[in-house]
């Protein structure tokens, strides 16, 4: 039978080399084989650059995937699942495989798609997943705002699913998340300023990274073009708050 | 002029140490003042305790600040304002406050209220946030499972606001994610059931604690009594996608 090593997500956060836990450092420390995705051959890793910032070196045990930038699903089953058999072929010598995650690993990341396809060819692999700070996290905590408090409720969306959905998540929400706003920035500045929500909106491009930006007033934007990688925090003050049945409610109710 | 020290947030995750940041890591490192938030004088502090798992020892400077359980508007303003006047205390003296964070700071978190008395009694006081795991996020990973994958959209809504919301949301959104389930949870398994997401449940108790668990089929709860500090994390397998509009779609639009 063979022995096979772990499959570890390492969550290394939105780009600051500070911002990875300890875990993920400690799993960069060990003398596990590094896996990181690039977007063709020879392009750069965003999630391998975090881990050089991070003052470790490139260690020769040390693989690229190729996830090319395509919504061809043929084409992206092939790169797949060579990935997956690159992966297995070192899992199989009894290595340990840490593949290097930008952000968190569990929001909207490459890896537990990774993880799926290795599972599907060999199911007795054993994985690992350390979680991390997000992008809306980082920037939340770098704008100073709250994303959620006490009861509160949150929706995290990519914009392109156009103004209309927006604008009733603007209202039914008390904070929304946009990401991915290029494409919509203008429309988006104009339903907050319908709501009158102008106020409780933050952009924040490149979040958790060296080059981040963040703009508190978001109609000095308008008619900008801004970066891919920019979300806006939107918090609405007027939602009526529906009520809430607390923690030991149900309790006291049967008591009756 | 006094100069004041800085008031800094840090983000411990949910319980493992290791989900700590090193920024977080850093900050307990220095010599900064540490606060931290307990319920009732001589009451245990969760986020201390994370520290203290962390390997590190209480330091002589340091200082419990009371929230206390209650939703007495009168009685939390006055703590608050204790709280606030503490910090102030020691920030006039020079030195750095760092308040230690269950989880992530900006997420359901105490640190931003804090912050906000702080500020408006003395207005000219840097602050600074160390972002953080969310509980939610450590959940994910120990389920292994994504909360959200390429252009996926997720709810996060404390469960209390009931049963009715949470089945729109449920078939709304391709990630939903109830937080403090334990008053409804045999109400959000028969809606699982209802929609045939029952294999799209986690339920997750203590996420990212030492005493974590996590149960896959959550119809096995049914009529059971769970922790407070429980949440489930629900994927809709059936619903709808509607049509994106990519971070290119307009450019292309625009020049047609």
């Amino acid at each position: 039978m063979t022995n096979f090593g772990r499959l570890i997500g390492a969550s290394l956060g939105p780009g600051d080399p500070d911002l990875m836990s300890l875990a993920a450092h400690k799993a960069l420390s060990s003398d596990a084989y590094w896996a990181y995705p690039i977007r063709r051959k020879g392009a750069s890793s965003y999630a391998l650059e975090i881990a050089l910032r991070a003052g470790f070196t490139l260690p020769e045990a040390n693989m690229p995937l190729i996830f090319p930038m395509t919504h061809d699903p043929e084409k992206l089953a092939t790169y797949w699942d060579r990935a997956a058999t690159s992966v297995i072929d070192i899992l199989k010598k009894g290595k340990d495989v840490v593949f290097l995650v930008e952000g968190d690993a569990s929001t909207y990341s490459t890896f537990c798609h990774l993880k799926r396809t290795v599972l599907a060819k060999q199911a007795e692999i054993k994985t690992h997943t350390i979680a991390g700070v997000s992008s809306f996290n980082a920037a939340a905590a770098s704008a100073g705002e709250s994303l959620v408090e006490v009861d509160e409720t949150m929706a995290v969306v990519p914009a392109g699913y156009g103004v209309e959905w927006i604008e009733k998540l603007m209202t039914d929400f008390d904070t929304l998340v946009l990401l991915k706003v290029k494409p919509l920035l203008d429309e988006i500045i104009a339903l907050a300023e319908k709501y009158q929500m102008v106020d409780g909106c933050r952009f924040i491009e490149k979040a958790g990274t060296p080059e981040e930006k963040i703009i508190n007033d978001i109609c000095t934007l308008k008619g900008q073009t801004v970066n891919y990688l920019s979300l806006i925090i939107i918090h609405n003050p007027h939602r009526q708050q529906m009520q809430i049945m607390r923690g030991c409610r149900k309790k006291k109710q049967e008591k009756l």
